[in-house]
């Protein structure tokens, strides 16, 4: 067996490619943003209905944390990723894995060359993060030095398994994590949104981050109205603490802002100009003790 | 909103009735026994097909242990059942469940009355069981109370709600766990097996075995293979201890039992009888050190 | 086996008495804010020691959601609670738990019955909450009542017991979800935290709110630095949806309010009067894109 | 900060040496036997206590899988270990983990190079095992092939570090699984044991055996009787399937077995010479239908 490198990607829309030998397919998934609604509806009553449509609900169970009926609905990827990777999204503890074992198979030839705009220098303000421009030259020499330490890896793998016979769980163990391995990876979509979120975010390595966003890109289309609300209210959410909100609520109740504000108070139109329901504003307000 | 009574089981062949007003219905799933295939052979590379079929393979996950795979696979339940078998239930940690709220709607008249046949006394050596005959006149007496007592409770339950408007979640204190509540509740195959190996369990409360063996036959069809090799290796299994398997070691290596066991040691027939393949044949010869 | 009523809370400051008959009491622990540290600290190297508190630390791991070093710690919690609030508890399923078994054994005859203070009307505005005062006429009936139907069950349900010996696990079913029960819970200081948010806000029953903020109080003092992190970046803190961050920016931004917001952009004593570290300003200033 | 290489393990007999860099070291933990019997004890009422010594309590607990009140306990570890023994470490979702991050730190210069005992051919009949003994000159070749490699990568890695201030988490994409790493690593008592039971068996990679033999043997001291339980029960048991069962009661019941089997049947000091007690004899009995 080796890892796979057959896919048609112009053919097989369910399958996006990722990095240079990587991809995400969505294999398998279960339910829809009905499927939220009836199992937040067995909770809260057909009495919701009258008050909330069924996007107004799924908004309203995002916004507030009731995120019990997201469990309901499922995805699950075909996906070839770089160990490394690999090492990160096994993290999320609360997926179903089945990864390509280099106990039972051979490790096929393949490693993860960054692109040119993929290689940075050292971020100096973030401890975990890349930021500065190599040189042409530079990215030149770093680029053929990782090639060259694959094939040369690569070279001693093999020899291994077929001069001497080596058990493979031995051998691997001169392989880099840079390698690419396969798997199973099946979540709720509680669970795969969350993940999304942390890895599609910008402090999250690049390289995870391709991988999450073409998976969420794969499953936007399934939950339409779960995957809105889950920008509206978690990726593009800010969370301010305490001292924040304090801050805040003294600069918006100050003299000078009040005519500005007025507009806040009446709801002149802000309601609708930002995109607020009736209940949002309320609640927006209530967080600023208006 | 009300508990849902509406059930026909006539035409919805995914319901089944339980009890006398709850049931079980399957109303979604994922995957198949070849999903589970699909998910091992990513690991265990597609060299395992020349030497196992499917149903080989996916015996020899079960009887191994190697449960992953069976995670690919989901079962989705929408169930209506008493509050103490929901309680029973609901400690099954690794399954999603959306409950119906007696916060926010009004519970329903409807509460477990066992059947003549169901109402035991107290099993004197089993101290979570019953066992022992009680006379009809005092299941009568029995029976006779429940249903006063239910009716009772009920009656005030409704009097606190419509005469005093009573808040939803304060008045529902008086009423009994026999009452009956409603959920959905979602697992993967392997989480779900072994919930049904636990609850379908002789030592399991009666009412709970009901309902786990309904959901279990609702499922069965669905993953023929995974299935029986779960009933002949986890619920038919028995399992030795250390000291059981010295003795055993000592009996069947005796003198006495050459004879017999000759045909046992040379295979005279005896893996075909037993429904051994001769790879489980080789490991039961294992287990006894022959 | 009865559930226990003996515990003399002036001598045992572990133990809070909640509710008429209900406690709480933290019976064990591990760990402490040292160890959130060195579990952080093996990730993110000890270089993080120059830069950071060990306080500043724990508050930055708080505020960007690093949760796993907090997994780092347990508590354990000895609780006797009325059932409906059990029910509540049971659906955070992080923790460890063992309950009282009314299978095993028989129930005590204690029965929750809230303050006059705790009986509300259903609130018209919240389907799930309780709003609006009754006479004392009313509290006086509704109490009489609740104490007479629980009274009443309970005496059928000794009846049963003794006279029929019928089985504890089938008579148990007339009894209220207002009777108490007992239970060992079980979780780590991250799930303990999340948990305790949930249950401590002014949505959650408030019934459940007490035993929340009961066991909090007792977690507080041995993670102090966590359990203020917790408060200022979880509890008290506010989170804006997309539109909301919106319309903020462009408040802030507006003209009439750029001398207000000069000491703002210029930290003319903001951070020291709000609490906020340098690091936190610049966050909060980057929230609003100055 | 650069993983440990300074543990004392002359001084520190919590630290346990493992591999030729790696250790495991129980740093902390929580809970006794005797929490173990407390948290049952709540359950199944005090009256167990008659019946029930605490030894045989626990023991009954284990062989039943009654594992919750085994929740109740917690291992914390630190330990440095191949990062290929880490990736099948962190499959165990169950267990609290914190690792050395190689995008915040510089990897350290230490890679598993094993025994020569430890390399073997890749095994004909075990597709993930290793069986076959390589020649001295084949093992002194591997060994070379394996330390150069790793010193060519390594030098390449600080040379893209140190020379083109390459980002961390892009060098070390060249670095080998065999490297090492380092973390805490915390689980409750019934999921260690999961864990040990599991990764202590000879189908696991013989590197994880090393480590979880090495945390097993720092456990069993701090539980003893929990532990004896689960080597009963649990790692020298034996599970036969729903065919040996029908095999071995065949032999069992025949005729020529009858002499031998008188003593069974009567128990003719069979108990005592098996160490089993008189409820496990009968448990036992039943098993063969007798």
């Amino acid at each position: 067996m080796t890892l796979r490198n057959d896919i048609n990607f112009d053919e097989d829309h369910r399958y996006t490619p990722v990095l240079d030998h990587g991809f995400v397919g969505l294999v398998d998934y279960m339910g829809s943003d009905a499927d939220i609604v009836s199992a937040a509806r067995v909770s809260y009553g057909s009495g919701t209905k009258t008050v909330n449509t069924d996007r107004g609900l799924i908004r309203y169970l995002m916004r507030h944390e009731h995120t019990t009926p997201f469990e309901m609905c499922e995805v699950k990827f075909h996906i070839k990723l770089p160990i490394f990777v690999m090492r990160q999204l096994v993290r999320h503890r609360t997926a179903s894995m089945n990864e390509y074992s280099a106990r039972y198979s051979v490790i096929t030839d393949e490693f993860y060359v960054p692109e040119t705009s993929a290689l940075k220098k050292q971020s100096m303000t973030n401890k975990q993060g890349r930021d500065g421009d190599l040189t042409e030259k530079e990215i030149d020499f770093i680029l053929d030095d990782m090639k060259n330490t694959w094939k040369n890896n690569y070279t001693v793998y093999q020899h291994h398994i077929d001069e001497y016979k080596l058990a493979r769980e031995t051998a691997r163990s001169i392989l880099p994590v840079g390698g690419y391995t396969e798997c199973y990876w099946k979540a709720n979509l509680k669970n795969f949104l969350h993940m999304a979120r942390l890895r599609m975010d910008s402090h999250a390595q690049w390289e995870i981050q391709e991988f999450a966003r073409a998976m969420y890109e794969l499953v936007k289309p399934l939950f339409p109205i779960a995957c809105k609300a889950f920008e509206d209210y978690q990726v593009n959410s800010i969370k301010l603490s305490a001292q924040e909100v304090q801050l805040m609520r003294r600069l918006i109740n100050s003299e000078a802002w009040l005519d500005l504000t007025e507009d806040f108070r009446s709801d002149g139109g802000i309601a609708k100009h930002f995109d607020l329901s009736e209940r949002e504003l309320n609640e927006f307000k209530k967080k600023w003790a208006f």
